[in-house]
């Protein structure tokens, strides 16, 4: 699949700019580094950036409400590093040995560090941030305040059994938050007034809550050596994401009791998540939450519609859109 | 001992602040006001909050440069929880299972949600220290920067033998940073000249370096009903702390070697630990480190001496720097 424009164009200066402020010789220096992907674990150069989807949006938009994008590249940085932040801390969390394919930080350099090195990447997060005013500044950390918020959530769930309005609560700041901060920080670094601002954060609302549930959906259905994560990782780990939720509330008594069976095990045993993707399967729960995230994309380009972007920047929306529904990773 | 002014005078308003700043109902609010002392793990009140150096040294020095000290408690809020949220995670990285004579917040609530509320405390801090304006939430995200990379050598050195050079870089890191940074935000807010500035920063740096040595003299000789920690503490994880790094340069041939021995151990047995206090004791390495950090309060006085604080001020100071010479936790 073709990789949209959103994402390609800012790709050198995001790394340029991912390069120079985690530049230094310390371990946890090189630790942040190599998660980003601008190296491998000795220091040699490699081209493993992700798809820094967040600050790509966030230039995009300071550049469509007419604002040399370059203006907004502290913002875009401290936000994709408080991403990155999460994910150094998300995978000791979660026991995730791989991480885009290569081993993840605290495989490599041990929890301790592991947790030093995401501090860190915090801390230059907003010490990035505040070099593009404090009312951006806020805005990331604000969003950093509610993605912690949703962790903490996230985790709470494994231990038990949630409605959608509980999930939906729960991705909207994992997930929505960094997102929606993406268009909000763009916003307010290009002056925008309240009703422009109002309608980027329901867009970025709306895109999260698309993206979270296609990563619930890979997490399931995913190539693991597209994903770089072991296929059927969040059944293991009891992740209440919406398969599992749909799945408990479409089966009927015997399905039920069947997951909550398979749930209440500490680590659930290989031969159980199997019967679970199965059982997901029968239900059609992955064409259902394929319509749910086809649904909130399409509510993110109904406000889109109405934001004063270029002709040729709704087409590359649209474009991102389309990619965010299909993507395999 | 009678605890100094300085740090009774402000106790009940950063209280106030800080359970103003960490309400709320998740788990990891809960987790944040126990570890802080607001509270039990129930979440009923207790009188349990620290020693509040930092916030209260920031509150002191915007009073005595004549500003109303309130306006320093968005700061001064900051940098507690900058702190705070250190300890968290440390106590993660040592598999310290007690802080302040009380359960690490990880042995209560695991630590994946320790991670999560040392992160959540982190952009608390920093949402609170913003409200005081860049410049002054700028120096304390600089102090905690470093105190990151401080923490990281700490960890580091575990591993390997240090010269005293690479001990003072790394808690002028660990822990000069952040009270050199009291001092320091504490001018900005009040708009100190150059100069006050540079003699503030000085202060805090000499302060900063008496306050860790002094750490380091009861991790070994400390009584753990005091301190809250384990006698020996500091042996046991290998910490190059300074009276280990003092022992090593005074030793004679056959005495390094077996602090080599000793140190080379995963962890270091009990036997062990118990001869290597006796070989510092031995090597009069307790007496060298309080003379070092005496001549470290002695720099902060003269420093002290050049800042336009009142009279009372500077009895004030006098007062505090007896008593972190002499505290015994």
């Amino acid at each position: 699949m073709m990789v949209p424009r959103i994402l390609r164009q800012y790709r050198n200066e995001l790394g340029h700019g991912l390069a120079a402020t985690l530049k230094g010789n310390s371990h946890l220096r090189l630790a942040m580094r190599y998660h980003v992907g601008l190296c491998d674990r000795y220091g040699n150069d490699t081209e493993a950036l992700g798809k820094m989807l967040r600050p790509s949006l966030l230039l995009f938009t300071v550049s469509q409400l007419g604002i040399d994008h370059m203006q907004g590249l502290p913002a875009a940085i401290g936000l994709e590093l408080v991403h990155n932040f999460s994910l150094i801390h998300d995978d000791i969390q979660d026991r995730d040995e791989m991480r885009r394919g290569r081993p993840a930080v605290w495989r490599i350099w041990g929890v301790a560090q592991a947790i030093n090195a995401g501090d860190l990447m915090y801390a230059a997060a907003v010490h990035e941030a505040l070099r593009s005013g404090s009312p951006a500044a806020g805005a990331i950390v604000e969003a950093a305040t509610a993605m912690i918020e949703g962790q903490g959530l996230d985790l709470d769930f494994e231990h038990r059994w949630v409605d959608t309005e509980s999930y939906f609560n729960m991705i909207d700041k994992k997930t929505g938050a960094l997102i929606s901060c993406a268009f909000l920080a763009g916003g307010i670094l290009a002056g925008a007034d309240a009703e422009v601002v109002g309608l980027l954060t329901k867009v970025g609302h709306e895109l999260g809550r698309a993206f979270q549930i296609r990563d619930d959906i890979l997490g399931v259905w995913g190539d693991g050596k597209v994903t770089g994560k072991p296929q059927g990782s969040d059944i293991r780990r009891k992740k209440k994401a919406l398969p599992a939720i749909l799945a408990m509330q479409c089966g009927d008594d015997g399905q039920r009791r069947f997951l909550n069976h398979a749930y209440a095990q500490d680590e659930i045993k290989n031969g159980d998540v199997a019967q679970v993707v199965d059982l997901m399967s029968r239900l059609d729960v992955r064409e259902m939450a394929e319509e749910m995230a086809q649904a909130h994309l399409e509510k993110a380009a109904d406000h889109l519609d109405r934001l004063p972007f270029s002709e040729e920047g709704n087409e590359m929306m649209q474009e991102l859109i389309a990619y965010l529904a299909r993507r395999e990773k």
